[in-house]
């Protein structure tokens, strides 16, 4: 049996390691932060580092070692409300915005509760004929869960660290930019029947399926994500005093939220500055643009005579090859091609970017949520916000694929967002 | 020329009737109200019936005179402001949730401006070559614009009026229920390749175009839509307390907004009543459900294990002779089958409600705002809406069409929308 | 028996008269209103003229007919939720800051309510022994309360109109201003121990009393009330820019609220307009500044390097000829001196106004509330709210007197308040 | 010269071993905490307990070190800002809400910096003729500064863990409870006039002075604060279900945050439970009762048909022999009378608390702000609080006196805020 079996989890062996690297590659990522660090919270869409770590690990004694591990006795029966995100089905949760209150238990405590879980997981793993493959599975989705979560620690951290006058510092930024952008060619793909969503091997969420059947429109879509010197321009064009090329609801939020340029963005002398994980330097214009809204990202295509794509046209695109090549050549899916001894790059250099598509996020035709609380991991998130495609510095590579559908709503600018333009053939 | 041409502006002669007709039928609707009752606004969602009468008459003052009535002079030039509602490009605007303090201009000066602009548009009508198809085209959307304030007009006041500890009436009720729902039926579609949008006759918003081809899988769509009976067996059931039904933010919803029932639903001594335009009645099962949002139509689909259809299944079931046959039947686009006589229904017995569908409001394929100001119209709001389709026993019958896309947030309520299920082929 | 013994209610005969008098003034001050004017409400803080007509109407109703008219049947017992201000006792009240959506009753039919109660007032009042002394008092106090509504209805039909972009006028102006301020004197007082409090004599409040004595320090009043022109000096020195100036709180509602001048003024080209119930016109720099909260008040008093007198020298001064002299010389107690025919002057022009003072709104020693439901009309107001002294030029003649405590909180700016210096002797 | 010279500070030596012993004190106090307990903030009135160890470091930096030593160079520029708390004169300052979001710089960072200050002022203090008089009295109110940061640590400390519903304690229970409360007496006073604030001896912060003279009428007062069990009797009675108990603030209060019982008080099958800073054990009826708002107090006053003292009574009592007696046999000053040795408690055992009077806070006759920087200590804050005297277990005894005057918000609870009845003579 090998791991890439169509709907089949991975090999035993093979999900040990898998278990062993995406723990560990948790672990890694917090270690520059400090106690205080992991402990705060700038604002309710974010969590603390500290409950980043817990929550991941809840997800396996919740799921994994309490219906499954003979005799398992949980860490500490708190956990369980402390650190359940949203299932309902499991029980009442914490109060979110009131995670960054949570002092005790310490980070340290959590760590030791991250190495309880996961010494009676390997347990389990070695265990023979313990681990069926519906297990397999939930386990292989734990991972991918905490892939996921790797991706907000490192969000929510910079978010909070760019609500520090001080503007610290707490990962070193890794590689240079290519000093120029690639000239942008658009890529004409001629519409017609496609087919979309995840296709039968490997692992993929619930929400990717089921694969089916559109019609999609002949459009050209953009070779390259918009930089940093395009977006400058559309500010400098006074794209956020502008209401025609807004979103009405994107409008209200201008005004409601400030917004004069994208998040972490500032004019200092006339010139511009934007805070990273590794402090602040200046606006580079060949780097993608990182940090917008989907409405951003909207009003933007307006002012470039141009639309955002739908996620269909972005999957057909990403699946044929004239693309693909073009795609690899930038290191789309490969964010850190320079530098392959590194798993992930904690700061955006000239790395890619989450892309807004224009499409809702819903339910594929035929789609139904798994039974059980699993059942609440994506579905019911499936109303008012936007899918964005692709996966950007921050995503662990392993954690990318044509069919990934990340969503978000539609004022978050937080996450590492960006865009690229599509457009209907002239 | 016939007014049924494609795509061209109805007759001249018929578009002065028409505009004569829409026009009285506004303001017959608000002779019920008191000047009090005309300028309160019981929520920012919804306007004065007084502001509606003004907004509708500012529409062709803004669109129609001041650019083609030569020499016209403007009632009066603060209206500009206090009358438009949100486009921006042709200036500022009084602030929505200020609408209710507006208590000058009072009603009668408002109907007095309603003269103005009439008396003018009718001179423009009948001078030789003054309209040409462009403006007429202007003027009928005016009008259309205008039946949407009819309805909107019975919304806001039916909100407003039932804030009022006395429950007042401010309309008689037409009509009795035939005392028992009809059975319901599945009536089963084969899917495939439909063709959805405006076809080339006939006025249709800008939304409802280009008519495009989509994949459609094979669905059933119930014969009716679900009524008060049948959405009570889910308020007793829990269906209020159980999040495991809702979708995450409309759970959220139910929580912060203490939602129980549908609007205007109260229990009293273990009956449940509603508040109607015609005053407090009781809750009749055979009714068709009315007043929820799209977070608890939703909620009932789960519950009843189905989903609501989207758009496309619902334009393609309406062109569709089986489902046809059945909507005449139950009076689906004919609202007062019973009282041909009386142009508009402003209270809902029997009659029909707007039904949710899981599409959200977008653009279709290819889709362009208009150039201009009345490019505002409905390309701006393209986001965070859903789709309902049909039409309520408030919707004036020339205004409701199997393509007509109307579209309210979620969490929207006050009007008169409800549901009818679909669900995949077993 | 005289209106003036000391503890005694008005006699009868005096009593009707009074009554009439007062209920007839309340109706002509509405008269100009239409009924949109009468039912709008433009902030929690301010009621509708209509539900002012009510309530004070509702007080006689409650207080006196229901427990003292022997089968007096109630016009609306639906009113009784509706009408009730604040009296916990009495039961549920209609929401504050939904009072502006009470269309119904309409204001034909609250001028009817208050016929129907003032028909059996009437009956009441010449019925042999049917009002006794404790009776009587209550319909005094009912009289003053009314009054102190007279007041209420004009600050609250002002700050409706003022959200009027057109800037509608209501009433006529009256009088015209001097041209010029008086010169500012200074009035030195001894102090010592002083007595303070309604004396035997007459109509007090409860809040008034018990008359008691206490010690005051040597001060110096200022012989007329700020001006505008004074304060404009302050605005253009930058007062609402120098936080040193201001109490903390004050600060703070000063950056939070915006305030750059005082309520109603706006800086047009330069020139400085204020917008009075007669409709817009200049800022005239000899007339007392007007709507100005008591932070403004007490920033200005730091700026002049003086301060706002005590409640207690205010009532001192007031009570000693130097200064009674001078406040009859400048109309203080007479606001409308020029045109004795008109009882009331509903604008503010040279007129008086509304005197801040140092000290917070609290029981005087031994203060008790009377029992019952009249025992909320004062004493539960107790906190937080500063006293003002001396009365406005929409203040009733008759309503005024040395020991009256009117009171605020400290943000309030839509009362008719302004503000005289204090300053310790040099 | 004796450190009780009137109006001077200490003598040298002496302010050199003050400022050991208090700095010192302050980091005891930190000891328990851990990183992430020093960074969070639960609510916008209460600071991270780093903040405060920062805070009161910038105090004598900024008012000490940078005025008087010459050459000094501040430890960072940023904490200029960073940890100004309300100092307008001095500068901009971080938004008090987002100090919880601080996490650089860290406790440890932190520490250097008292260690860096604190070598310069030991430095300062001991160089001949650098200290003057008035630079002592700074150096001297830096220090009373920092006994009042340390009470604020203890309950900005407490409410951070009772949000943690893991319910942790930081610091360890001493003493033991009586078991019993000791009768409750009335003392009386027969009133007249009586001086009032701070005599000439020793220190005083400005808001004690000007000494006065004032008259108090013949009043009784308690000989012991209000008990735990005499509450919990107030609660079981339908307190918080009694509108006309409560002030109208109050009330509002009460139903908007839906008080049922003090803060930290919480229902377990019938027994109530209070959480300390030792962890959560249950209310012993014998102790104070704790952690009331002023608006509680008030209604409890009511309930039980007495008042609370205003402070000048309270003042009067504090220095009469009988009184002062009492307070002396139960431990009023000394709130720790078994447990010499420890020089603060940090529990509320059977201790003491603050007693809120009912006299709002603001100036005496005569009083004016110092001037420059420090003329913000206690001015400002002159408006909307009420004055509470006393001084609670969490208070350094050094720190209590009978003119202190500490102030709060009526609506407070956080504090350890207590009452004291008052009565007029029957």
């Amino acid at each position: 049996m090998r791991a890439d079996t169509p709907g089949r989890a991975p090999e035993r062996r093979g999900l040990t390691e898998l278990y062993e690297d995406v723990r560990a590659a948790t672990e890694r990522l917090c270690a520059p932060l400090s106690p205080e660090d992991a402990v705060a919270q700038s604002m309710p869409d974010a969590s603390p580092a500290k409950w980043h770590l817990a929550h991941t690990t809840w997800f396996f004694e919740t799921f994994v070692l309490e219906p499954a591990f003979s005799g398992y006795l949980v860490f500490d029966p708190a956990y369980r409300v402390l650190f359940n995100s949203y299932y309902n089905t499991v029980g009442a949760q914490h109060p979110r915005p009131r995670r960054g209150l949570l002092t005790r238990p310490g980070l340290e405590e959590v760590l030791a509760y991250r190495r309880h879980v996961d010494a009676h997981l390997r347990e389990l793993l070695v265990k023979p004929g313990a681990v069926d493959e519906p297990l397999a599975q939930v386990i292989e989705l734990g991972l991918h869960h905490e892939q996921q979560h790797q991706e907000l620690i490192l969000t929510d951290v910079k978010h909070l660290l760019a609500q520090n006058p001080l503007r610290p510092a707490c990962f070193e930024a890794a590689g240079v930019s290519r000093g120029e952008a690639l000239p942008l060619r658009w890529h004409a793909f001629p519409g017609g029947r496609a087919t979309i969503g995840a296709a039968g091997q490997g692992f993929a969420f619930d929400n990717e399926r089921p694969r089916h059947d559109t019609l999609i429109e002949p459009f050209e879509l953009a070779s390259r994500a918009v930089t940093n010197g395009e977006f400058l321009e559309f500010v400098l064009d006074g794209g956020y005093d502008r209401p025609e090329l807004w979103l009405s609801d994107g409008w209200t939020a201008v005004q409601r939220q400030g917004w004069r340029a994208p998040l972490y963005w500032e004019e200092r002398d006339g010139a511009w500055e934007l805070q990273t994980l590794a402090g602040p330097r200046e606006v580079r214009p060949e780097e993608p643009v990182c940090h917008v809204s989907y409405y951003e990202a909207d009003a933007f295509s307006s002012w470039a005579q141009a639309r955002l794509p739908s996620e269909q046209e972005w999957e057909t695109a990403a699946a044929e090859a004239p693309v693909r090549g073009n795609f690899v050549e930038r290191g789309r899916f490969h964010p850190v091609p320079a530098d392959e001894g590194d798993p992930r790059r904690p700061v955006q250099l000239f790395g890619d970017v989450w892309e807004w598509t224009c499409s809702s996020y819903g339910p594929y035709p035929g789609y139904r949520p798994p039974a059980g609380a699993l059942g609440e991991y994506n579905g019911k998130f499936m109303c008012n916000q936007l899918v964005l495609r692709g996966g950007s510095c921050a995503t662990p590579r392993s954690h990318v694929r044509a069919s990934y559908r990340n969503f978000f709503y539609p004022d978050a600018r937080w996450q590492f967002s960006g865009l690229r333009l599509a457009r209907d053939p002239s």
